[in-house]
């Protein structure tokens, strides 16, 4: 399905809080974007596994806009098996052609190997060009991964809590795939990590849907408790907002 | 505390979610407005009884402005008790005082009869001729009520299930009160079950703050799942978003 056009008075709504040329000096972390929509009750889905559409056609547009402006696009494995994503960017400026190099490089956090490149929407788009192949984050290495020549597995640092630490691996995407710009689109469990790292996110976008999910959503609401915005910017569409704005450093 | 100005573009903003005369009619209900801030996580406080601060002053402003253009003030005992709330109006127009007859009349829903207005602020309010005295709607009237003669104690419909019967309750209210128009400010008891009820809500108007308040906190999102919004409006502040809308019909 092709997307409606970019709603003009986003693109300076957006600007400060797009990645600059900054976070191309080596050493530097990649500059990082949490983005994410969400109901009025703070749920991303309706349930485990459900795909829900949340956001308006226009906000749509706008997430690839925000595609198009990154290196890189991350969600968690839960994401990647519940939704089957295709993480491509389908908007491009009129002298461009929406191809695979206007796409960011998917990023699936798998550490027990889980998802699977065969089959996968990733897979399709590769093949026809309208987007690249992923890097998988694992804990270790899978036998398999020579099958899948197209598919770049990596091994990351991991805390003692079996999570990954989530610095050491920016950095290392940043220097093994030149990634500068990395965007963050889920899930739950992801979001609600980067949400307590003000030192890691350098921006956060919001869409808000004008509709209620309910209290079986999957939810998006730190463990760590209150977290302050600054910068903040809201957009106001047709039927969404966005809100655009940087974690409060302490 | 005085208020600060009233935000011009809130008034158009407003206008078409706010009672008209029609609701004057008799046999109607009253016209019913949910009103309340909330996290971006959805949530209106950061713990059960836990004041806290979640809209900017100039969202604070336009509550006051709400108050001024409805009726009755509901709220249900749990923020009674946690918060002490004085449900007056501080706003009016230029030609006219913010005194007692600007203000709402307070209705505090309390089935079992356990707030007290003695001490109140709403008692130390009236006092001043600032504020109302309120309805305290119960399951049975207590021995007290002769009391505190400015309390009116009404006994309220209670369904099987022990709660109020919200239809026969607003009717009461407005057959016995001559409240016309009732605005529904939480808690999230009150909301959560009042988001399931399009033939009761006439208008819900939320403001939204730009931070989160985190897992532990009181959350809105209502248990009976999926509820969609009507005539969406959003209104952007210098640092909060308000939603003007309807609940859907289905």
């Amino acid at each position: 399905m092709s997307l409606v056009p970019l709603r003009d008075d986003l693109v300076p709504f957006l600007k400060s809080y797009l990645p600059s040329n900054e976070e191309q000096r080596p050493g530097l972390k990649p500059f990082v974007t949490l983005t994410y929509a969400q109901s009025m009750d703070s749920r991303i889905s309706k349930g485990k596994g459900v795909r829900t559409v949340i956001s308006h056609l226009e906000t749509k547009t706008m997430t690839h806009y925000l595609r198009f402006h990154h290196d890189g696009i991350l969600i968690g494995v839960g994401t990647a098996l519940a939704d089957d994503p295709g993480l491509n960017c389908k908007w491009s400026p009129v002298d461009k052609i929406a191809d695979m190099q206007c796409s960011p490089r998917p990023i699936i956090l798998d550490p027990q190997c889980k998802w699977r490149y065969e089959g996968s929407k990733l897979q399709e788009l590769a093949a026809q060009n309208l987007g690249k192949p992923p890097v998988v984050v694992v804990n270790k290495l899978p036998a398999w991964t020579t099958k899948a020549k197209a598919v770049t597995y990596v091994e990351a640092p991991v805390g003692p809590d079996g999570k990954f630490d989530w610095l050491p691996l920016f950095l290392l995407l940043k220097r093994q795939f030149q990634l500068n710009s990395i965007m963050v689109e889920g899930g739950a469990v992801v979001i609600n990590e980067l949400l307590s790292r003000p030192d890691i996110v350098d921006s956060i976008i919001v869409t808000i849907g004008a509709k209620y999910l309910g209290i079986q959503g999957v939810e998006v609401s730190p463990p760590a408790g209150e977290i302050e915005m600054d910068d903040v910017a809201w957009w106001k569409g047709s039927k969404d907002a966005v809100v655009a704005a940087r974690l409060h450093r302490t």
